[in-house]
């Protein structure tokens, strides 16, 4: 390690390059990295001076949730996991780190995107980057053949974060997953029925179910003469039809990848079809299509799958759509991705950075919700092999949190971050041991009540903590009460006081704070 | 890096050497490191035969939950969360990780433990390691004065794993602080109240809760004649008495921290002492402690604590004790800790180890609970260095989840790990898409209902079902049934079974089983 004389020079020098790309304005990217090796120099020097200047913030792409927040994701939560219990899910968690092999081999070119552990001696271990993985190599380990779990944890990527738009390098998922043998499309019809339900309930606005298949695509590639060697690179090309023109994606096709224009475009005419069970039942007399073994498995359950789609009520939004790729490497037959279709409300700091209008005109905030049948994935892990059939759904939370927020900013009403029942007060002096006493009282009888720290508050603080924290009533405790055995119940909105004697407190509070 | 033959060489070499310890029965510690380096090799080697011999584990000191322990943690968190609601605190979160540098010099010699991320390009990040530093950087970064919150996460901690303890390198905290600058010992007092709250509902037998002041320990140390610079070191091995005779405590203060015999001695005498309120006044008046300022501003305290937990209907499980010191840096003021004083349930792993005379002769689990009064931290993360006084405590929840799963163990009802409340089944072919039908019907008035993913499925197993895993009705369809326009309701323990209208059906599910 250098001498301290050595690392107080290095500091020096990089705060000048620091400050110089501040002054040019140079990328936020660029700045943060340079900051990052002064911090580094800083570290390595130890000492106070570098805490004050740096650290007061949370680490790239991450958040804290202030009560607020926490007060909607809350809701959100219950939502979905109320939903996931209602069809049976059972809950399982796993560590948030696994041995980086775990993770190794399943996410194709994405594991870059992985965060490693420093090696401080023992195994190597990674943060999870989804929590499909960590469930497979939970059914592998423990010999599950069938199950259905739901998991909602917090997972990992070191992408570049795009915070406005709900995009964090640290988020949430909530994983809902079949695993088993069962007769085809059943579990893979639940699981829309499930992205339906909770994106009903959450009122986020209209939005659309994509569905597709992996062979369907894989079939498709293959008769419209696409060298097997070219499926994965030029179906993640199409994955792109979401966010690029048609003309670019084809020259992407052709000039990058080397596709002949002759198949980029008989893929053209594919991918542009949307439809239901007719599309499927079109397809199946395909004369190209119905060449291909896999895709005529791939749309007959297809088929199928629509079929029970219709018994649950949710064809209203679902289409099945040939441009639907999705990027993860292990789905081996139907693929499902969840959009929001209306404008949603504009999120600040995107106003802010001038996105307003483009928002008006109806930016999308993207999919929500996406997964698909992943039948491979569990045998990777098992020593001899052994298959395990899995399909499930994942409800990207943070996008919704970011719209839930945007909401409730909107809205007159304002979100309560505490449960508080009764507040627990005194207009007079010296009453600190009384309010104390009572407050005991309440808690020991389940009653949510609070009281101030202090040894004489005005009523005046006491009200307003009311107001400000929508404390809906006040126990005003003074002399004249106590020598009566009451105390005065003051509703906060209505201002309204009433005395009720010490022995029926606790149930009248109950009483008019059924809703709470 | 090596190339692909040198790599297997040494791939094979490390093998031996990982067989030879097996052979031998090394320690596991032993054998995992060799273990780990090996691993270490194939992931630089790549390619499959790694992963099947080896992956299958989570990482070291941690654990998944199954659905059995989630419904157990579940249980206890319900009962953590709505104290702390009843008290009126807020939630908040922050993430996993934090700027290596905020956790910087807040841990004194626990730092070694602090699991760093590799570092790859940006940030220098550390997993957290409690939830009290990260909420003290909250507060400096958005300015917060005063707030009651409460934070469940996990904490990561590289210990030396005893899992049948209930000790973990990923672990759960369950905390709630009061920062705020308030009257002396009320919202101290109210952490202790919280305490005795929680554990008293988890039922987890008989506790006890230690308290104690940081003053009162410095004070003593002064006036026994323990050198200031020898306070933080002598006030660790303190802390060991609850490990420790007082005999091998002397002995490492006198022969390894030099300590003189009068000075130990004299310490010696207070550490023995334990009371309430009583004893903190006789120490007021005790000829040497009287000497030192700050004992006598702990002792003030220490009355004035006491007399709040009178008010409380606390003080029949606290204790004024003298000996309890705490790890931690940053206490400033009050400590506590609580421990359970009942023999617990011997943990199955234990009585396997051996251990399971021990644990009838009757081991603690140890600490369940602890903190204390840290008004330094916050200032250490403010720009000026403005203190905002806090206290707190931490519910330390691994060690409950095992007396609970012990407890679940024991007991003959089995726990339930899903929520259903009604099957739907049936007992003749081809009714499928009437299962389906029903079944939606059910999960959209909000009923909680699984339907078997199989055409034709056995009645016996759709029944079996619901006893493993204690599904209370079943909801019988039969061409009988569909033309007379009801369902078979057969409740599952009784087999008692009866016609109910379809239009009824919701409504007497909701009504048979109110209490799910």
């Amino acid at each position: 390690m250098a001498d301290k004389a050595q690392i107080q020079e290095a500091i020096k020098t990089q705060g000048e390059v620091v400050r110089k790309l501040k002054a040019e304005k140079a990328s936020k990217e660029q700045i943060d990295e340079e900051v990052a090796k002064l911090l580094e120099l800083k570290v390595q020097l130890g000492g106070d001076e570098s805490r004050h200047q740096f650290t007061l913030k949370t680490a790239k792409g991450t958040r804290d949730y202030n009560p607020k927040q926490m007060a909607i994701r809350e809701k959100v939560f219950n939502t979905i996991i109320s939903c996931f219990k209602r069809h049976g899910a059972e809950n399982i968690d796993t560590p948030v780190f696994e041995l980086k092999e775990t993770l190794t081999g399943k996410y194709g070119e994405d594991s870059k995107l992985i965060y490693d552990l420093k090696d401080q001696g023992g195994e190597l271990l990674s943060l999870r980057y989804d929590l499909t993985v960590p469930f497979a190599r939970y059914l592998a380990m423990n010999k599950v053949t069938n199950i259905k779990r739901y998991h909602i944890a917090k997972v990992y990527r070191r992408d570049n974060p795009a915070m406005t738009r709900g995009r964090y390098r640290e988020f949430y998922q909530c994983d809902f997953d079949i695993a088993g043998q069962y007769d085809p499309m059943i579990p893979d019809a639940e699981c829309l029925k499930i992205v339906h339900e909770i994106l009903s309930e959450l009122e986020l606005g209209d939005f659309r179910i994509k569905v597709n298949d992996r062979r369907i695509l894989d079939g498709m590639f293959a008769v419209c003469g696409v060298p097997d060697d070219k499926f994965r690179t030029i179906c993640s090309t199409v994955d792109k039809l979401d966010k690029m023109s048609w003309e670019d994606v084809r020259s992407e096709m052709v000039k990058e990848k080397g596709l002949s224009e002759e198949a980029a475009d008989q893929i053209g005419q594919y991918v542009s079809l949307q439809g239901g069970m007719d599309l499927a039942e079109r397809l199946l007399q395909d004369a190209k299509m119905s060449q291909s073994k896999q895709a005529c498995a791939g749309l007959t359950d297809m088929k199928q799958l629509f079929s029970y789609l219709q018994l649950f009520q949710v064809t209203d939004k679902v289409v099945f759509d040939l441009s639907l790729a999705r990027g993860l490497d292990y789905y081996t037959g139907v693929i499902y991705e969840a959009i929001l279709t209306q404008t949603g409300p504009v999120p600040v700091a995107a106003a802010q950075n001038g996105a307003g209008e483009k928002a008006e005109e109806g930016v999308s905030v993207g999919s929500v919700a996406g997964g698909g049948r992943y039948d491979g994935l569990v045998g990777m892990f098992d020593p001899k092999g052994r298959k395990v059939p899995c399909v499930g759904v994942s409800i990207g939370i943070e996008r919704v949190f970011s719209i839930m927020e945007q909401k409730a900013e909107a809205s007159a009403e304002k979100v309560r971050t505490t449960e508080t029942q009764v507040m627990v007060a005194s207009a007079q002096k010296n009453l600190l041991e009384e309010r104390l006493r009572l407050t005991a009282e309440l808690w020991n009888a389940g009653i949510k009540a609070e009281v101030m720290y202090k040894k004489n508050p005005k009523l005046l603080s006491q009200l307003q903590h009311c107001e400000d924290s929508g404390i809906p009533l006040v126990a005003i405790l003074g002399e004249q009460e106590l020598k009566d055995g009451v105390v005065k119940l003051r509703t906060v909105h209505s201002r309204e006081e009433i005395d009720v004697s010490r022995a029926k407190l606790v149930e009248e509070i109950k009483r008019r704070t059924l809703d709470v």
